[in-house]
């Protein structure tokens, strides 16, 4: 057994199963052994960006671990900003990352980096394989950082010479750690706030607000008249009809108008709310300065079985499941955000997964969402765009059962467009809209919004992406995806129902 | 004037005209002051690793630094592998990042990072805005940085407050370094190596494989059989019809029998030679040990200097340049890499500039180059692939007079094909080759080279872009740049003509 074969039993034995790669020449151990070791899914993806986003997307939905194959230094630089984001989410990754063999590090050969440099920008936890003999059991010391709760990256740092040279031991099999419920002070405490500290809101977070946890929130709303917010870096939301709770706003006034007056925030895995940017005279909390931020259960532990035990303290009464299902009207002539939300929300299959990389076209579409079957929404938790295709990459290959709709904005779609050859290599079952604007759209806010003094002819160009025009049907064709164009609304209705009605890739270029 | 403007106004006073960018939010006045202050080119590139690479091909052609603007630490992130390549080219170029404002910085927003730590991958020289009033002067100290020989990355970090808030001190304007020449003693012990010293070698590197310098080392060549190497990772080589230097085989066997029995090797801007990648049972270095390597010129210092100085030092009679010109007969039949490199050595424009990123198509068509009319050759100086492109777009802006090639591997394509649009939306005049043999070829090489055993079905997959074949004329009619496949010499030959004889960007997928 090589010391790459050692590395793949250790990983299959721990359950992971999936490896999302773009090996090269110091990681073709690693790719050979993919025959020897039974159990483990390679996926190859044409750039490492697509590795990070399809790593943080899987685990998303499976609460477990992919690995991720990337190829030295700047083979991990190219994954870094869907690894930002999977930092933001707690996602836990396994990042294998091939260096050169231990006698070529003294060269200073064309791609010899500082690994470890490239590393700690998203992760504390990097570990470097001392030899062939203790590649399983540094694999193993791998995993259980990457899946301490509440999850993150870490980091194995692999020599070529230790994955070709023998090795006989495996690496141990982790326990899987439970997350801790929060101490029953800390829940009564909670109970307090919620009958004596009104108004006041609960703010979900991390592995919280998914449906178990909604319908105790949907209890403590009804029995106390607690608000409820999800924290806008949750990795995953419950959302569809039934008892919904909103985003706190991206712009810090909405998000200010929507948390004024609170005497009291408690917190569930997630943090204070803060706002995306600062911005000249804006405070950069919209929380108010009289508001009693507390926390009911870290990152670390398990909020919904915190709720859970808040719905026993405050004796909240079972309710009725709302059902109600609002059948909007079909939209009509040309096509916009309500037009693209009300069809979604109309044609999706239930148990959809989302992923939400709209920007500036998120929130009207999103607003539909809330009357759509049940469904859950995987949101870009860094601000790093560029992580909406891969994440449905990793999604798909995590939930092969359920529609994956990639719902992107077209300047992001740009920076990873790549994961739509995955899509197509893979067949996996995901229905990409782009929601073409030809512009950074945002940035014309955010534009205003810095006091940037206008957009003159040179600074508008920075913001414009229709010169020329990006034709999405023919860079979906180019790598394999089928694709259309929708500029109406009775077009964009044809084309979402057929392409949601069969299995595989699909794009739908929505003309905005 | 704000603080963006004061920054720009630093930069122009310096002479940097162009600045490569993919703002965000925090770079809002920076973008902004482009239509106040006369002078900065601003293009947009929709992938920041378009913006780096096209930073590193403007560099390299113009000898001065263009400037990039990115979006905190994922922007900068995004930017990193080509940085590694300019690292490895000692290429200067000024990195312009954003940061949250000040006060935003005490909160974990979701853009939040530690962008120091992304720019320690890649550089020592690492600036942060104080004050808005000191923006101009930190931006002139990162220029000096940048521009001090042999060159380098020089990072400036610049919080959006100090863009936006007043500012009325521009930086100084800072000295152009000259490269030093080295000292006389220098140049006289290898002339004795070159009377004394035989078999001898000597490897040109950095700036010093230009045309002038070529005139010396054939003058060198002829008066002393002296033989020349260029380094492999020289970011700029003049090549073509004319006294024509081989660089250093790729792989060590070919790389040590180049070399073997050399008793001396004199360096000239360049590294000792070292291969690309450590290998089972095989030396990490191609010199023999018998070889004595010593230094005519640093990385710092005047290499072309260097190589006069030597001509005087042993004498060494002018030579009439060797004008004749080989024509081959045009090939005919199947498409292979002979008859490409036939083609473009036979119809490429005088003074072109091929930017090459062929990896494993590269060595059979470079030969073909040398028989091509006079031209300069941009190499992958890290072997980060995905700079081929983006350092053609930098090439183009630089020398808007001279005809951009960029011969492209599809693998490597694939990486940063986001230039492509760049190249419509400036009309940049690069003809675009893509070698289309529809796997990481080179990989086939290196599987093998490491021992590692055989090529199983799943490890096939993983080096095989086949499954669904990449359409690159889709590709890049998606992006705006008008495209044909050429499957047979006679059709490569027409499509490449017709390339080459217009203005603008073009592109050709080249079927293998």
């Amino acid at each position: 057994m090589t010391g790459a074969e050692s590395l793949l039993q250790t990983l299959v034995a721990n359950e992971i199963e999936v490896c999302f790669m773009n090996p090269g020449t110091s990681e073709m151990h690693f790719v050979s052994a993919l025959d020897k070791v039974p159990g483990m899914r390679g996926i190859l993806c044409l750039y490492e960006g697509v590795c990070s986003g399809a790593a943080d997307g899987y685990a998303r939905m499976k609460g477990k671990p992919a690995a991720a194959l990337l190829h030295l230094g700047p083979g991990l630089g190219n994954s870094l900003s869907n690894f930002h984001n999977a930092r933001k989410a707690r996602t836990p990754i396994v990042a294998i990352v091939g260096e050169h063999s231990t006698a070529h590090l003294k060269y200073d050969a064309p791609l010899t980096a500082d690994i470890g440099a490239f590393a700690r920008t998203v992760s504390k936890e990097i570990r470097t394989v001392m030899s062939a003999a203790t590649i399983g059991a540094t694999a193993s010391a791998t995993i259980e950082a990457a899946i301490a709760p509440p999850g993150q990256i870490s980091v194995l740092i692999v020599p070529a010479d230790y994955s070709w040279l023998p090795s006989e031991a495996i690496g141990p099999v982790v326990r899987r750690p439970l997350r801790e419920r929060p101490r029953s002070e800390v829940v009564e405490a909670a109970a307090w706030v919620l009958c004596y500290g009104k108004p006041a809101a609960i703010v979900l977070g991390g592995s919280s607000v998914n449906r178990r946890a909604l319908d105790a929130a949907a209890r403590l709303d009804a029995a106390t008249g607690v608000r409820f917010f999800a924290d806008r870096s949750a990795p995953r939301l419950a959302s569809g009809r039934g008892f919904a709770i909103e985003k706190i706003p991206y712009f810090p006034e909405d998000a200010s108008k929507a948390l004024n007056g609170l005497k009291n925030m408690i917190l569930v895995e997630a943090q204070t709310p803060v706002s995306f940017f600062g911005y000249p005279n804006t405070p950069g909390s919209p929380v108010p300065d009289s508001c009693t931020v507390s926390t009911l259960a870290t990152r670390e532990q398990d909020g919904t079985a915190a709720l859970e035990a808040l719905v026993l303290a405050v004796d909240a009464p079972a309710i009725r499941a709302e059902v109600a299902s609002q059948v909007e009207d079909l939209p009509e002539g040309p096509l916009n955000l309500h037009a693209i939300g009300k069809t979604i929300a109309r044609f999706m299959p239930e148990n959809s997964i989302v992923s939400d990389e709209m920007v500036s076209s998120s929130a009207p579409v999103l607003v539909h969402l809330l009357n759509a079957p049940p469904h859950d929404q995987l949101t870009i938790t860094g601000g790093a765009i560029g992580q909406g295709l891969p994440v449905a990459v990793g999604a798909a290959v995590a939930c092969p059962d359920r529609k994956v709709l990639a719902l992107e904005a077209d300047g992001s779609a740009m920076y990873s467009l790549q994961a739509l050859w995955t899509m197509a290599r893979e067949n996996l079952d995901v229905t990409v809209v782009i929601f073409a604007n030809h512009r950074y759209r945002i940035l014309d806010i955010e534009m205003k919004r810095t006091g940037a003094a206008g957009v003159g002819k040179s600074a508008n160009d920075m913001l414009d992406l229709g010169r020329p025009s990006l034709d999405f049907v023919h860079l979906s064709l180019g790598m394999g995806v089928p694709a259309s164009r929708a500029a109406t609304a009775e077009e964009f209705i044809l084309q979402f129902k057929e392409a949601v009605g069969v299995r595989g890739p699909r794009l739908i270029e929505a003309v905005l």
